[in-house]
């Protein structure tokens, strides 16, 4: 049997990865008459009178919705919310796996932005927090930042920042495997969907130096058209130097590239053409836009990719879940910029300077370490944002 | 500590009386990349050429949502969403404990009924049945009747149905031991919100007799003006003699008294203006329309209420997990009313004719036999459905 194979009867195993239980006990009347009518109208009036009492007296501050519309899912684009349900049962699996917080895989059945926000916004009281999966851009966009406005806990779409999250942890530390200072670095970044856009941005936050930001057609750079408002506002402050050309073009002489697009698109010729000792996180799934070994053999100092089966995975599961523990520890409301920046240094710190290898440059999404900093990074940022 | 506190204090400890926990086993790189990418990616595309494959790669054929507005809850009425969901983590639990479903407990954040049905219906997908719970009246009839012709999966309002099967399972075994025969009863219900007119359709398609609905300003009746299309409906084909009057008019002659109103409004008198050896449901939570005893000293030959500490609890607990345990099973898109009129005939046929007893015309929630007869019920009559 071949790993599709087996991946097929093992979900038809399962029937959903995930189980419901009740931790309350209900084996007789009594007890019937504590969880349920007439002893549950107790916690009731209690949250009528204080809303906040919800994280006392019910699951609220420790669930998360894992919710999709079923546009962009894995790299198999818009397959319908149904069949996006395995991989939000997958996501919510890891939540418990990795920060032990009880997630609820939902997909919503419109594809229409206003639909959609107005859908979470109806259902955002039952959950402590809301992770967005696997929505096509530009619509994504729209999505998080109106439902960060009008919802009073945590919103967060992983592709977005999950993968900025780790890529930028992973370029601190391959920066400091490579002697790299931080500041007039030279990036290139394939790809100017969701995650492209959120990387450059957290790339620039964190002051790695000039992203050039190159879509299938070309680099983007300020003042050429664009559809697509995420790509406009992004060209404001990306690629200083208005480089018009192809990714071939803006990976001359770049100290690091980051592939978030397609097979295939980056040849052996132009790692040759980056800088000594270049960065290369080639994170197309499953394939990646150059094979690590082409890459290595081009030059590249330091090589990452989206897989588990060669070094330095680039892996979301590394940030979300301790970023979910620590907001919903800390009971904030929002997930700020300044916990995302901090998330990723405690991830490149899990790795001791000592251990660093360039093989070795983010930790594995089993090291217990990671989800315990990245909570403890997380929490201090919103007691720090709370006394402010 | 009095049993109010000792609610409070358990609900405390639970923090929420469910968790969500992972069956697919997450422990490995190898395990995760069966679970997750890359291997989830197959039973996405299985279910993007065939929805229906949804049912065997994912939960969906063994979940329900159980949903509210929280604009009635329990008897305690509009406590908005968030303060409804202990009740709602409490059916959640229910569902868990009787019949083995995993139920998702979900507040909607808004009164609208529109609003509710496309927020609903825009979730849907993610489950395989869903259950209404303490949604006002006649709001929940335009919901419940909306979103079972929208969704492709059950929808089921409770509190409308479950009572309504109970009533009549607890009102056909106690015809028997009263010695009554169906058909020109006279039955007298007060209270006509949704339970009420949902008992009184269903008390008519059984063919128990002649209805007679009591609102508190006094009886319904065809061509008295109502704001409520609900109540205008059901005056249409209740109260075939047209009695303008009191509930106390209601009840004198009649063999049948179903409450579903409030504590208080019924005496002794008006039991003992009844038919001889009168049937009396007293349903009003958590103190019936008259207390059992006093309705006994009137002469009523049975009571039953809707308290776990008197004999002949109508439960809703006896119906809804059978319910929707059978029409999983079945995959039905409905529930119908052969189904549930099934449902009542397999409550009530649980107990024995020489079991019965004026205290036991319904089985203990408890007995496991219930929720296998109804499940058992439904499913034949869905089967039959199909083969039509």
């Amino acid at each position: 049997m071949n790993k599709k194979e087996y991946a097929l009867l093992k979900h038809r195993e399962w029937k959903g990865k995930l189980e419901i239980i009740c931790k309350a006990p209900i084996t007789t009347k009594e007890e019937l008459a504590v969880a349920y009518t007439p002893g549950v109208a107790e916690p009731c009036l209690e949250i009528e009178k204080d809303e906040s009492l919800a994280y006392e007296y019910t699951g609220k501050g420790n669930t998360v919705a894992v919710i999709t519309d079923g546009t962009a899912v894995l790299g198999l684009g818009d397959i319908g919310p149904s069949a996006g349900m395995p991989v939000m049962e997958g996501k919510c699996a890891l939540f418990k796996r990795f920060a032990n917080i009880d997630a609820v895989p939902i997909c919503i059945n419109t594809k229409d932005p206003d639909e959609i926000i107005r859908t979470i916004c109806n259902i955002s009281k039952s959950f402590g927090g809301i992770n967005l999966e696997d929505i096509s851009a530009p619509r994504c966009f729209q999505i998080e930042r109106e439902l960060i406005e009008k919802c009073d806990i945590p919103v967060f779409h992983d592709d977005q920042h999950g993968t900025a999250i780790i890529t930028c942890a992973g370029l601190i530390n391959a920066c400091k495997v490579t002697g790299r200072k931080m500041g007039k670095l030279k990036i290139a970044i394939s790809g100017a969907g969701s995650a492209g856009i959120s990387i450059a941005r957290m790339i620039l936050k964190f002051g790695f130096g000039d992203v050039i930001l190159c879509k299938s057609n070309g680099t983007i750079y300020e003042g050429a058209p664009y559809n697509n408002p995420e790509q406009e506002k992004i060209a404001k402050i990306t690629n200083k130097e208005h480089l018009a050309g192809t990714l071939a073009d803006a990976m001359n002489g770049a100290d690091i590239l980051i592939g978030v697009s397609k097979p295939g698109v980056v040849t052996e010729e132009m790692i040759a053409s980056m800088a000594k000792d270049p960065i290369v996180f080639v994170m197309s799934n499953p394939i990646p836009e150059i094979m690590p070994n082409l890459a290595k053999k081009a030059g590249a100092a330091i090589v990452g990719t989206g897989r588990s089966d060669f070094p330095n995975q680039v892996n979301n599961v590394l940030a979300f879940p301790g970023i979910f523990r620590g907001v919903l520890d800390a009971r904030a409301s929002k997930i700020t910029e300044e916990m995302k920046e901090a998330a990723a240094r405690a991830i490149a710190d899990v790795i001791p300077m000592e251990e660093l290898t360039p093989d070795y440059v983010l930790p594995d999404p089993f090291n217990p370490q990671v989800v315990e900093s990245v909570r403890a990074a997380v929490m201090a940022v919103a007691e720090k944002e709370k006394s402010n």
